[in-house]
């Protein structure tokens, strides 16, 4: 009996010495190389998600809320969201200008607030916009039943609709934000569009899983990317300390009207020129004419062994 | 001083301008050319979600809930569980004929509750199917400790489980609900099966991230997929108004025991035999003989550049 | 009426005959081939996230907090958040060692406590490899603009982690959490990496969706992996009994410095010399020797149509 006293009794002095010489070594902080700015909340995942929730009830009336809107008390659900809005972005956009070290404490709340002003005033805009997504995704799916399935239920078009919030945070210089938005996005659509890269109206992404688009990518109108289909850079520049240049021209262009199938993978900053058609499961590095159309050459590349059946 | 006053002032009354002005443009429902059922609620996605995880609890007893359930209280939990699912079925198979428009107000509940039960007593048959795709998954994974392993914690088993709950509600007519589920799915798992496609059982798929079946994909027993596969469809049919042709036949027949390995495209109304193996990276538009084993013509198509270190 | 009340009088009794008659058939416990352990919890998804989100937090300090972390605090923080990571990790194996049935009831507690221990004690080395892993990415990737936005934001990164986690606790020996801990992270980004799988310091992995890492695998220093790579088996052995052996070494062996560009798959225990380069689209199953760049012959097995806009 008092040998289990003894050993439990030992086992909590392990216990309290291990925390206490593990905590110690790991507040260490000044050892770290890279520090989070203390004292000071970092942008919140829940909370700029929520930027993200009312944006979309903004965009879409009835389709992201409680059921309560009609036509008549719109304008006050709208209201309501508008002024949620501007409050939960202005205290997440100084977060991340916190976060970033771009601004000074004193203008922090100012600097933020004229930002998410600017944030709600796109949103019309930007509805048409989308409402030529809705339209393109419609169009280019036999498997859609009806365009409030596409915006209730899509993920490509959600991807999209990330993307073009993160997009115009992007343009009004907001830090970490738009790249968190688009890692939720990413997250939820296995879609990961890199919130600077440049894309018209009527954009359909089908099925979606491993699209990857990157910083320095331009797309034209009713472009159509499949699942698995890469935007990628080839390589980059490095300075003479070796480090990666940040910022140049690096993943391709594409034109009007372009459609990339399944798994393709289009790298540097090459042109795909308009209505051109690539097909799937391709490597591309060179440009490609308006108009042009690119099969894999398969009977050649596939060896096919017959009547062989597995055990 | 005052300046700060009237500037705060200034800022406060071009915010609350800005309110009214951009809701009052956000909330001209009128203006928009898809519009959501007013006042009435929509699916939610939380409440889909439970009937999934009740679903799942009533399936496989003991693996998704508090760890209370024994053999001799297990018919009193799964009874209530059951009628959990019928309450939460029946509401949310409303919302979705309301969401739909397929169903007028007074027969919505009525209508509703009639398909909550047949969803209810498809459950056993379901469990029998599910069973054989555990079955086959810890037989096709060597790393797979256990079946209970694979009921636990296996993506891709998961979003087997999703897909057959979506199929009988999609047999069921229920409208909405089906994708929703197919959506949750993919989301957690990168797998986008559409509800409709009719699978066999014995089902395998491995990893699973990029995985995309269509609509009309028929699949036969014991197939395995690995990740990335697409069974797509090549093109499709439009009608005189140029709007795509909704319902064809368009996506792949799959025999029995047919394995594809990953991140191979299949497309088109082909068929690949029974017992056939296509190897990983392929495009495939034309058929497949039963037994048939196709593989990339590796050395061929890949070019060497020997003793090159990078810098 | 009197007709309305008997119709929804007999839809009540056909609606509990339903659940009972259903209920009884799916607590038949005994005719199931997989059985959890009754009358005990499982392991928890929630409170392993939880053992994830505060390694997290000991690990980058004032990355993942309230922000309320400071130089002058961070021992105390550190001290609760390492005593509640015993806590529940303690919790969490026990539950794991009795759904693997590997512990005496007796022994359980006893045993997860000296494992939870182990894990803590774990986290210094661990925050020192992972440190190289955040240059890594920073260094490869001319889209971060610091790595604070690594680590706060890259979900190659976050995967990354993750892996560590569960390697950790593969390496004490705990059954299940690794791998649940490895699902968490497939869910959030799409990379599936076997908890046991081997992986040298100074790893980057880019966009990371359908990255797919088996359980033998091992990969060296400052190893490069894009989106869509997969190291994976070829074919695997089974015994007398037609049962997959398990445990074998099946997956590559990846050298240092060693870069492989998206969708391409490597197959089997070949060996991917130091300093390889290999590009995308790629299915690769014979070794490559150090140094060695391989590339699709893309000119060649791509058919080009011209001027052949689409209508």
């Amino acid at each position: 009996m008092s040998t289990t006293i003894d050993n439990s009794h030992r086992a909590a002095v392990e216990r309290a010495s291990t925390i206490k010489r593990v905590a110690e070594i790991l507040s260490d902080i000044d050892s770290l190389p890279v520090v989070a700015r203390q004292g000071a909340p970092l942008p919140s995942q829940a909370r700029v998600r929520e930027i993200v929730a009312l944006c979309r009830r903004l965009l879409f009336p009835g389709f992201f809320g409680d059921g309560a809107l009609t036509r008549d008390n719109a304008v006050y659900h709208m209201g309501v969201d508008a002024e949620a809005l501007l409050d939960v972005a202005t205290e997440q956009i100084a977060a991340a200008l916190r976060f970033d070290n771009c601004a000074t404490e004193e203008c922090l709340t100012e600097c933020a607030a004229k930002r998410a002003i600017r944030l709600l005033e796109s949103l019309p805009a930007m509805r048409h916009v989308l409402q030529m997504d809705v339209d393109a995704t419609f169009d280019g799916d036999p498997a859609a039943t009806s365009r409030a399935e596409v915006i209730f239920s899509y993920p490509g078009f959600r991807a999209t609709v990330s993307h073009r919030i993160a997009h115009q945070l992007c343009m009004l210089e907001v830090p970490v934000l738009p790249r968190m938005i688009a890692e939720m996005a990413h997250n939820e659509t296995g879609i990961d569009i890199h919130p600077a890269a440049s894309i018209g109206e009527g954009l359909m992404i089908d099925h979606g899983t491993g699209v990857v688009v990157g910083a320095t990518a331009i797309i034209g109108r009713n472009v159509k990317l499949y699942q698995g289909v890469t935007l990628g850079a080839r390589s980059f520049v490095r300075d003479a300390d070796h480090n990666p240049v940040k910022g140049l021209p690096r993943h391709p262009v594409v034109g009007d009207n372009v459609v990339i199938y399944s798994n393709t993978t289009v790298l540097g900053r090459i042109t795909i020129g308009a209505g051109a058609v690539i097909g799937g499961n391709l490597w591309v590095t060179e440009s490609v004419a308006p108009g042009e159309r690119l099969v894999q050459a398969a009977p050649d590349n596939i060896i096919r062994v017959n009547n062989k059946p597995q055990p």
